[in-house]
């Protein structure tokens, strides 16, 4: 199977601690990578697991919170460092650009690449990238400034044909394609040998949905509907659901619950603030309501 | 004696690895603290290294080169979310507002403490700060864009009294004063004690000179002249001089030279190419010229 791959480089809150790094993962699908969120130190994370800066494509802004973009400007003239020439694209807000024109104006003077910055619109749903095998849409969270989700998923795949029936059945090239969307093969004798016979299913596309920060928000059920693993933010725990409320962040009960709403395959929490130590607590809560629950680290990396 | 200490945040160049992060040090005299540049991940050492946010009094800025500077806007952040209220200056060029204004006019709208930049005069000599027993002054270095140095001082001190002439004397506090910058005593009875009876000779004023980044350059010897620590940076080797003068950088060898010729106690070496994974031959080569050399590493503490 391809890759796809999510390794989270950072799952803290806005403070940063010697325990957790600002929000960044580095998604790798089919050999294209892909960073969601970018806060300060994402390039010193990439170094330290290994993440490539050739294959990275795009990096995706779910908000302009520092904790995640003020690893922006250095990530981008590292790669300049590193002598990129292919384009690289920034999907965020529009005003990311008070953070980009610095970067690209005065910063990098001579930058040999182009930064290519696609606004999000807010309050939208729209698809952002697109290509044979994958998709990358983004829809409207809740939080105290405009906010995205991110849903990273497979295209429907072709059926698998049987090698062994191409040469048993004598089954020209150019009849391939046709037979992989599903045709029926007519043999020169006029007998029709059907597409089941000829093919495996096709694998069920995956799906990976991104959701920080955001506070509780049922709305965002149809955008992430059954995906393989969901990131949820779960910055407090129950007894800081005051807290949780008035700043527009999630309790890990309450991404529980979206969770099990959205009937996900598993559900990875994170975002968590620096006011807890120890994390135990955040998962049991979570676990309560949605058994297959996991806590974010530094390094983790999820293969969906 | 009071507390003199540098602790070395990063000591990498421009392109981080897993070794090195970029510029930083974080300079405490008398439990009042300064950075000296503050290159992307800066905050995270901070904690890293258990230095306080609580003491630190301003950021003294280099030059404007991203590997210098990208950590001021996560930084401006963090100190507004620890809930500072005393003034913060940033010592820096001109330009730094590239960076500093949509810190404080977007990244954080509510800012409860005022950040203050103090512009840097290029190509200046001038003292920046100076309260009754510091003062951090200005030089320019040689480099492609305008750089200064940070020379860090403590004034000349009072001499210090021997507490059992107070008593045998019978001493009133308001002579303590007088005798402390030399005053001899009159007795009662009209008899001089003269003030070497009194007294111990103050200590040295101790010294600290940074010198990143720059080409080598003699000029800055009167202003760096028998420091008791000198941090230059030694970003290349011998053998790689040709790219050290193309791009305004220092050997080991001509950091020694500048050592030597400015009299100093010791020399740091810092700001090394990501190129050399050992970095013992800098050592080494340094070490030829000017012996009391030491290399920089993260998390170094260099007391005076």
């Amino acid at each position: 199977m391809t890759q796809f791959e999510i390794t989270i480089l950072g799952c803290g809150s806005a403070t940063p601690t010697t325990l957790h790094n600002p929000s960044a993962q580095y998604v790798t699908v089919n050999d294209k990578a892909f960073l969601i969120d970018c806060g300060e130190g994402t390039q010193l994370q990439m170094r330290k697991y290994k993440a490539s800066f050739g294959k990275l494509l795009s990096v995706f802004i779910s908000h302009l919170h520092g904790d995640h973009v003020f690893g922006l400007p250095g990530l981008i003239s590292t790669l300049n460092l590193l002598g990129r020439n292919g384009d690289f694209y920034v999907y965020a807000h529009e005003e990311a650009e008070y953070l980009l024109n610095p970067t690209l104006n005065f910063f990098n003077k001579i930058i040999r690449y182009n930064v290519i910055h696609e606004k999000i619109e807010k309050n939208c749903l729209s698809v952002l990238f697109e290509n044979n095998s994958i998709k990358i849409s983004t829809f409207p969270l809740k939080h105290r400034m405009p906010t995205n989700g991110f849903l990273v998923e497979e295209k429907e795949k072709p059926l698998r044909i049987k090698k062994e029936m191409i040469e048993f059945y004598q089954i020209p090239i150019s009849e391939i394609k046709n037979i992989k969307n599903g045709a029926d093969f007519i043999c020169r004798d006029g007998s029709i040998v059907s597409n089941n016979r000829l093919t495996f299913p096709a694998g069920k596309p995956r799906k990976y949905a991104y959701c920080a920060d955001t506070a509780f928000y049922p709305d965002i059920i149809p955008h992430i509907k059954e995906v393989d693993v969901l990131y949820h933010e779960a910055t407090f725990m129950e007894q800081d659901i005051a807290r949780a409320h008035e700043t527009y962040h999630s309790t890990a009960k309450e991404a529980a619950e979206i969770a099990k709403m959205a009937n996900v395959g598993k559900l990875v929490i994170g975002h968590f603030s620096s006011r807890y130590k120890d994390l135990t607590p955040l998962l049991d809560e979570a676990k309560e309501v949605f058994e297959n629950t996991e806590l974010a680290f530094e390094g983790m990396t999820i293969s969906l």
